[in-house]
């Protein structure tokens, strides 16, 4: 095969009406598949169905978790994510089954209350987050949904640019928050260096109440190779003379049920603090049985990560095969750029051209769904439009393979239509 | 026995000195009791053991409940609550193991966004709410935690006094809301009469984005005679032309696992279709696993009634035991009255004098805990300070004869060191 920038005229026209046929072709199968989100399978969720079961309902001190109490969390389940964040146990909130209720709830505190005792709401401010993109929609609608200005800054191999982060941050004192998944990003799978968490903790802000959202969402989730480190944000924020900068976020989610986790916040003794004082108002605390249920699954570290490399065991083949289908349709013709994770929950696909919007269309109209064009970047807008997020850990294998061969015709077409 | 007020000096440093003895009798005791909270007894949690066991983990459409999905809650349970708050399925949110989360959640949306697009938000402004008293505690708590005024009204037997209500809302614009207990009120467990309703529902109020938070936290909770009814809250505001101005509030957590149940909001389609606008950028769905649970043991609502009425037998002889004490020590001496209630978690007493506090101190110092005085009241000021909440659903029958004992012999001395 040649590259598509090396193609005639000639050949182009005959490849585009090839290429049709292929997707005529498609179009008797009315496939119906969905790659728009990173829900784990039904053999992840299999992998812990002993949460179905419990024996007994007393924490270790032999009190009932049935009955009310308890507002930060059970102290086995503090210490269990004391360990998969390396945190100490006593700067640990436990949650419900949302760690993004915890991260909408923590800037919505900010939002009336100021992220201190000494500092303003945000309320009523003008307000601006940095969104390192492509990156989770979802935070950036947290963000936005709750009134704060999105400004997008570029991620890079080693995590968000951080000359754009510092140029930015050192001028605007109304930039209070910046969004991290620090561990196999979302969606490009990257695991933030040394340096970059190390410029995040210690850079001048204009701004005294700045936060770093830090989502660990994937601390744990791991299917090639061994898991990446990440340097410790709390710690290193602490060690910056910046102790209070950092809120860190973790959850069960994608290792239990997903709907029915159990999840966590961390961040300086003084948040802490401060985070308990509204959230003894707003709840007599999480669900315990629930927490009984995932300590009984995960009685420890070691336990959660023989858990994990179970999930890592069904998650690998599934994104070889994304792999192997993107090198065997697009690394000849040279339309496209894809990260290879090594975690995390999603590969993504650059288009050499400005034609996410249509392939993703292309690919809907032929029963395949992927993500919505744009949808990681601020505002659902791609400024480049050819950023794609493939979320395979769903489907089974075959349906990926069907799926991402539509999702490979589509690109091309998109691409020789844009070469038009 | 003498009425107090009719004893001679002689008399009373006689009775003085009797009872003196006797709590000095109690002191060796060394006595460990606590009447502090509305929580259930492990008697009535166990009823609900069979959440700790599901089989399967489906809802009726088929659909894997382990996964994430499902922003206002598995229909089967929405339909649960439609019947236990008489209110239509298409108005139902459900939500995580607390309805005062979602009581906490509807005032914060109220302070962040307002109570609708085309309201202006609370945060910044004088904002007032009324606070029937005595109450419960962690209401007024959740409105003052948010920055909102409380100002209190009194309670009678058929709710609020709405002559104080309607003066007061008539006038002040800036009187936002009001917290009820509709049924079996905590603490004086008295339900709102049908009048009372109305006039909540149809009365002005200078402000136009008025909200009621109807917190039907006991609506299926008697514990002697029939289930008492009262007046559907929406349908009422609808028919009064003030459709949106309900926030309805239950939950399942003194019917199952106090600490691990399930949360419901209602309202007026408008004010659902707003929350949600906010909950999905929050959450990406409550628990349905743990609804689940909850829909396996409460199948239908004739099955929710049949568990209560497991809950009233074990309820019932508790608040029998009280007042029988209650009988016995005060009704002679005329120094308090005290409510007879028939459902809900607590028995009021009202004090003659104003020794509510002495009373809890005395009581304290002889190992019976009792709900601090003044917490039924904004601020924790009980302007009278006469009034003392007892909570007899955790203790058992023995037990809360003893600290029925002590707090009737405290009563007694505080009352005789008051008359000197």
């Amino acid at each position: 095969m040649t590259a598509y920038t090396q193609l005639s005229n000639t050949d182009k026209d005959q490849l585009l009406a090839e290429l049709r046929q292929q997707y005529d072709a498609f179009a008797t199968q009315q496939l119906d598949l969905d790659m728009t989100r990173g829900k784990p399978s039904t053999q992840q969720l299999d992998l812990a169905n002993n949460l179905l079961r419990l024996d007994g309902f007393k924490d270790s001190t032999g009190a009932d978790c049935r009955n009310y109490g308890g507002l930060d969390g059970l102290p086995e389940m503090k210490a269990l994510f004391s360990d998969i964040i390396e945190t100490p146990v006593e700067n640990i909130i436990i949650g419900g089954n949302s760690s993004l209720t915890l991260m909408f709830d923590a800037l919505a505190r900010a939002c009336l209350f100021g992220v201190s005792e000494d500092t303003s709401p945000w309320h009523g401010q003008e307000v601006k987050f940095l969104c390192p993109s492509p990156g989770y929609d979802r935070h950036f609608t947290v963000s936005q949904t709750l009134g704060l200005e999105s400004i997008r800054v570029d991620m890079t191999d080693s995590g968000p640019d951080m000359d754009q982060v510092e140029a930015l941050l050192a001028q605007d004192a109304s930039i209070k928050g910046i969004w991290c998944v620090p561990k196999y990003s979302n969606p490009t799978g990257i695991t933030y260096s040394d340096e970059v968490v190390e410029r995040l903790a210690s850079m001048k802000t204009a701004a005294d109440d700045f936060r770093i959202m830090w989502d660990n969402a994937y601390a744990e989730h791991y299917f090639s190779g061994e898991l990446d480190t990440v340097k410790d944000i709390l710690a290193t924020c602490a060690a910056a003379g910046n102790p209070d900068r950092a809120y860190v976020f973790a959850s069960t989610s994608k290792m239990s049920f997903a709907g029915s986790g159990v999840s966590a916040f961390a961040s300086s003794a003084n948040n802490v603090s401060y985070a308990k004082k509204y959230i003894g108002a707003q709840s007599i605390g999480p669900d315990k049985v629930n927490q009984l249920r995932h300590l009984a699954l995960f009685p420890d570290l070691a336990s959660l990560r023989n858990h994990m490399s179970k999930h890592a065991a069904l998650l690998g083949p599934k994104f070889a095969r994304v792999e192997q289908i993107l090198n065997e349709e697009l690394a000849e013709i040279d339309i496209a750029r894809w990260t290879k994770p090594r975690g995390g929950y999603f590969t993504s696909l650059d288009l050499n051209t400005g034609s996410a919007k249509r392939t993703i269309e292309l690919s809907a109209n032929l029963g395949v769904k992927l993500t919505a064009a744009g949808a990681p970047f601020p505002y659902g807008v791609d400024p480049q439009d050819n950023n794609i997020r493939i979320a395979p850990s769903f489907p089974e294998l075959d349906d990926i393979e069907t799926a991402m061969r539509v999702l490979c015709l589509s690109a091309k077409l998109a691409t020789l239509e844009a070469a038009y």
